[in-house]
C-alpha cells in the first residue's frame, strides 16, 4: 500500500527519535504524542527562534503561569460558556463524535443536526440529539473544601489576569507586549488527525497591549513596504503592509505589524514560502473574544491548509471581562497634558457595620471598597477568598467628590499572535522532507535550516583508531562546550554516517581523517 | 512588625516582577505562583545552565512528554497506591490538614494519629479518623467512553514508558541518560509554605540507565578527587567521590558522579556553598521506588534546610513495573562474547481461534503474542486499546524451542537526579540578597551570577538628548541582536537607574555619556 507523506514522516519521526505516540505500551490514546530526543531539540530550537523575534527583537517580556487555572478566571473569560464543540453520541455503538468532523462539507453543522443528516461513521446509525460539550479538562484543587479548576485552553489568560502588575512593570507605558510559551489543553471529543489535533499541545502566545486610539507599532514604518501573502477567502494576493492597512484589508497597523513578524519567523524557520499564506477569518468563524483574526496557514499534502498561527484583535474583551468579574482596577491611563478636576463617586465604608458582619475580613473589605470604582452598579460586591461577596447597603455611603485626575482611564486593546508549536514543527518536517535516490537506492533527507536543526554538527573519526578518535572527541567536546549540539558517530561506513545525519536534518558534518 | 527574609524577598519579587501570586484578582489559591518578566527569565536561565551540565556536558538526550498521564502508567509505577499523604479533617471547622504539618516534631505521624494527639490549628478541636489521600490531580480524557488520567507527579514516567525507543536511539549501549524539563503536579492538602510547596511546579529530571553490574560513569575518574559536602543525618563531612564510594557512604560510582554534577551546577548557579549540603535519606523516608537517595539541601533562614534536588537510585523498579504491567519487551541486552544457544518458551498463536474471537484486532494480538516472553505466567494477557485482555488458552500453544541468543536480557538500573527548579530559584534569591546602606539610605541588591541574571546589561543614556539616546539605542539593539537581554532605561537620575538594576541582579550597566 503506497504511503502518503504523513505516514512516511511519522515513520521516520518514530524510527529516528523525533516523535513517539504517547503511552504506546498501554495501547496509546488519540491526541497525545511524545517528542523524542530529536523532536524535543527541534521544538526547543523553534521556541528559541520564536523568542529571538518576539522577546529580543520586539522586546516583549516573557512570563510563566500555571497550567491549572481557577474556574473563576475561565468563567470570566467566557471559556466555561463558549469553549465548546457540538457533539453527538451513537446510541448503537457508543462512539462519540464532534459533529463538524463527520458531516459533508457543503452543509452547516446546524443544518446537519436539525435534519438528522449525520450518520455514525462506525456503524451507520442515524445520529440524533447533538449537545454542546465543553472542551476543557477539569480537575479539583485541594480536597474537602476543594476549588474547581481547568487545564488552561490558552496561555493568554495567565497574562490578562496579571495585566495590572505587568502594566506597572512596563512603567505604565503602552504599547507593550507579554509572551508566554507553554502547554495548552483541549479535550477533543475524538481527535482523528494525528499530531495536527492534539489534546495537549505547546503554544507560544504574545499579548500586545495598545491604546485603542493608537493601534500603531513603533517599528511599523521600517517594514511598511514589505509584502504579506494574503488570502481573503476568495483570492490570494501579495500586498505591502502599508497598502493592506490603507485599503482596510487589515484593520490596523499593529495587527499588520505582527502578521509581518509572524511571516518572518515562519520563513526563517524553514517554512516553504509557496505553502504559506494568511487567511482572514469570516465573521461566523471568529472566536468569542475576537473582532478580527488572520490565520497563518501552512499547506500539508495530507491535511490541506492548516491553521498554525492565529493573529487576533481581541480588542478590550478579556481585560474588560476580568475587571467586571473581579472588581480589580486593571485600567490603563491616558495622561492629560494638564491634570483635570472631575466629579467622581466614591465609597465610604462604615467599619461599625462591616466589623461585626465580616470579622477578620472587614479590614480587607474596607480597603477593596475604598479603591473601587463606582459607576452604575446596582449593588456593591467584592471578591474575598475567591468568592464574590455582596456588601449590604447599610455598610457604606456613596458620596460624590471632586478629584484631581492626571489622565483618563481606559481598557487597553490586545493584539494576539498565537502559535501552535506542534503544527509548525510537523509542517517543517513535511516541507523539508526530500526523497531522492543515491547509488540506485532510495535516499531520504530533511533539509532543515541550521537554526532549527536538532543536531548542528555530526563528528566522525574516519576510522576508529585511537589517534583519530582522540582528535574527533576533542572537537566534539569543544563544540558542546561552546553550546553547539553534536552527534559523535564512529559506527559503520562514512557513507552510512552521512546518510544518518541527512535523514535527521543535520546541516554540518566534520570527518577527522589521516590528513587532519 | 519586622519582616523576615522570606517576606522581604517576596515583596521585592512582587514589586520588581519576579514572582506574583497566581489568580490574585480572584482571591488567589495556595500553592500557585506566577513568574513575572524577571522571574521567568531567571527560571529560563537556570534551566539553560542545567542543560549545559546535563545535556551538553553529560550528553543526556532531552525528551518532552505530556503532563496528562494515563491511569495505567501511574497504576503500574505505584503512584496510584503510594503517592499519598495521611490527612485529617476537622469536623468542627471543616478544614483539612496533612497530619505531618500539624504535629510536633518529636512524635511520629502514626503515633500522633493513634493517640489522638492532633489538634486543629484553627479551632483547637481534637482531630480523629486520619485517612490516606492521593496527591495526584485527576481528570478524564475524552467524553462518554472517557479514560481516567492524572497530571503527572514527576516527568520521569514519560521517560520510563519510552525506554525501549530511547534504548534504540542510544544504539543499544548503556549507560545513557535522558532528561526532561517541565511541569509536575502535587495536589497538596493544604500547602502553607509559599513558593516552597507548590501544587504545580517546574522540574528538571535526568534518568540515567545503567547495567546493574556496572554502575560506573565514564567520567568518574576525572573527578574522583573532588569533594562533596555530605551529611549523614549525624555529622557533616567533606569527602572525595572516591573515598565516599570506597567507604560505602555512597553506594556506587554512578550515584556519586551525579551528586558531583549536581553540586557543580548548584554552585555555578550561585548557591552559597555554606548553605549547601547533601543529606542521605534514612531507610524510613525513602520513596516507594528508591533504594538509596541523597537530597541536595539548601539552607533558608525562614524554612531551614530545604530539599531542592533528590538524587535517587531507583534500581530496576520502574522499568520492571512497566514490563510487568504492559507486557512490552523493555529489557536491555548484555552481549555475550559468542552467541549461545538456549532453550526458551514461545507462543504460537492460533489464528483460527483468534480470528473469530477478536475480529480486526486478531492480527495485532498475534504479533504481540509472538513477541511475548513466556516465563511462569499463569495466564497470557495483552494490552489492546489500553485494556488488558486475557487470551483464552485454546488460542495458542506454548512450545519449547532452541534459540541462538547474542546476549542476556536484563532490566537496567536507573540513577535519577531530580531538581525542583522553583525551590532552587527561591534559594538563589535568598542566598544572594544583600541589604546595605548607601548615602544613609537602605539599599538592596541581588548579587546574581551573570549566567542566571534575568537582565545581563542595563543601557542608559546619561541625559535624554537625541545624540546620546541614538547611540544608547544602537548599543541596546546590537546586544539584543547578539542574544543578550538588556534593559534600556532613560528615566530618573543615573543613581536611581543603577539602583534599579542592582535590586534585580543585573551584573553589567553601560552609560552613554558625552565623552562616548
Amino acid at each position: 500500500m503506497p504511503q502518503d507523506i504523513y505516514e512516511k514522516i511519522m515513520m521516520l519521526a518514530k524510527r529516528r527519535g523525533f516523535i513517539y505516540p504517547s503511552f504506546e505500551i498501554y495501547g496509546g490514546v488519540a491526541g497525545f504524542y511524545d517528542y523524542g530526543p530529536l523532536g524535543a531539540q527541534l521544538k526547543n530550537n523553534i521556541e528559541k527562534l520564536w523568542r529571538n523575534y518576539f522577546v529580543l527583537k520586539d522586546k516583549c517580556v516573557e512570563i510563566n503561569t500555571p497550567t491549572i487555572t481557577l474556574y473563576e478566571v475561565l468563567k470570566a473569560s467566557g471559556h466555561v460558556d463558549e469553549f465548546t464543540d457540538l457533539t453527538v453520541d451513537c446510541k448503537k455503538c457508543k462512539q462519540s463524535y464532534k459533529v463538524e468532523d463527520i458531516i459533508s462539507k457543503n452543509i452547516s453543522v446546524e443544518e446537519a443536526v436539525k435534519e438528522n443528516k449525520v450518520k455514525c461513521p462506525n456503524c451507520g446509525e442515524v445520529l440524533k440529539d447533538a449537545y454542546s460539550v465543553n472542551l476543557m479538562f477539569s480537575t479539583q484543587i485541594g480536597i474537602g473544601n476543594s476549588r474547581d479548576a481547568f487545564l488552561r485552553p490558552e496561555t493568554a489568560q495567565g497574562i490578562f489576569t496579571d495585566f495590572h502588575l505587568l502594566y506597572r512593570f512596563a512603567r505604565e507605558k503602552l504599547p507593550f507586549g507579554v509572551v508566554q510559551i507553554g502547554r495548552g489543553y483541549r479535550n477533543e471529543v475524538s481527535p482523528r488527525q494525528g499530531i495536527i489535533r492534539l489534546r495537549e499541545f505547546s503554544m507560544a502566545e504574545a499579548e500586545v497591549f495598545f491604546d485603542p486610539e493608537n493601534k500603531v507599532h513603533p517599528d511599523f514604518d521600517s517594514v511598511k513596504d514589505k509584502e504579506l501573502y494574503l488570502f481573503d477567502n476568495e483570492k490570494e494576493m501579495k500586498l505591502s503592509l502599508e497598502k493592506a492597512v490603507e485599503n482596510k484589508v487589515i484593520d490596523n497597523q499593529a495587527l499588520a505589524y505582527y502578521m509581518y513578524l509572524t511571516q518572518e519567523f515562519l520563513l526563517s524557520a524553514g517554512v516553504d514560502p509557496k505553502k504559506f499564506r494568511f487567511r482572514k477569518h469570516a465573521a461566523n468563524e471568529l472566536a468569542h473574544y475576537a473582532t478580527e483574526c488572520w490565520d497563518a496557514e501552512l499547506y500539508s499534502e495530507r491535511f490541506g491548509w492548516i491553521e498554525c498561527v492565529g493573529i487576533a484583535d481581541r480588542s478590550a474583551y478579556d481585560i474588560g471581562a476580568h475587571i467586571e468579574a473581579s472588581g480589580t482596577d486593571m485600567y490603563a491611563l491616558r495622561k492629560y497634558d494638564k491634570p483635570k478636576t472631575v466629579e467622581i463617586k466614591k465609597i465610604i465604608p462604615k467599619m461599625d457595620k462591616l466589623g461585626p458582619l465580616f470579622k477578620n475580613k472587614a479590614g480587607e473589605i474596607k480597603k477593596l471598597l475604598e479603591n473601587m470604582e463606582v459607576k452604575n452598579q446596582k449593588s456593591i460586591s467584592v471578591m474575598i477568598d475567591g468568592k464574590k461577596v455582596k456588601i449590604p447597603e447599610d455598610c457604606y455611603d456613596i458620596v460624590k467628590t471632586k478629584e484631581k485626575q492626571v489622565g483618563e482611564k481606559f481598557i487597553p486593546h490586545v493584539i494576539e499572535p498565537s502559535f501552535g508549536i506542534d503544527r509548525i514543527l510537523y509542517c517543517l518536517l513535511e516541507h523539508n522532507y526530500v526523497e531522492t535516490r543515491k547509488k540506485g537506492e532510495e535516499y531520504r533527507l530533511l533539509k532543515l535550516k541550521p537554526c532549527v536543526a536538532p543536531i548542528k554538527v555530526g563528528v566522525f573519526p574516519l576510522v576508529n583508531d585511537e589517534k583519530l578518535a582522540k582528535i574527533a572527541k576533542e572537537i566534539d567536546y569543544k563544540l558542546r562546550d561552546a553550546g553547539v549540539s553534536t552527534y559523535y558517530d564512529d559506527g559503520g561506513t562514512i557513507g552510512r554516517r552521512y546518510a544518518r545525519m541527512d535523514e535527521i536534518g543535520t546541516p554540518f558534518c566534520i570527518t577527522v581523517d589521516h590528513d587532519t
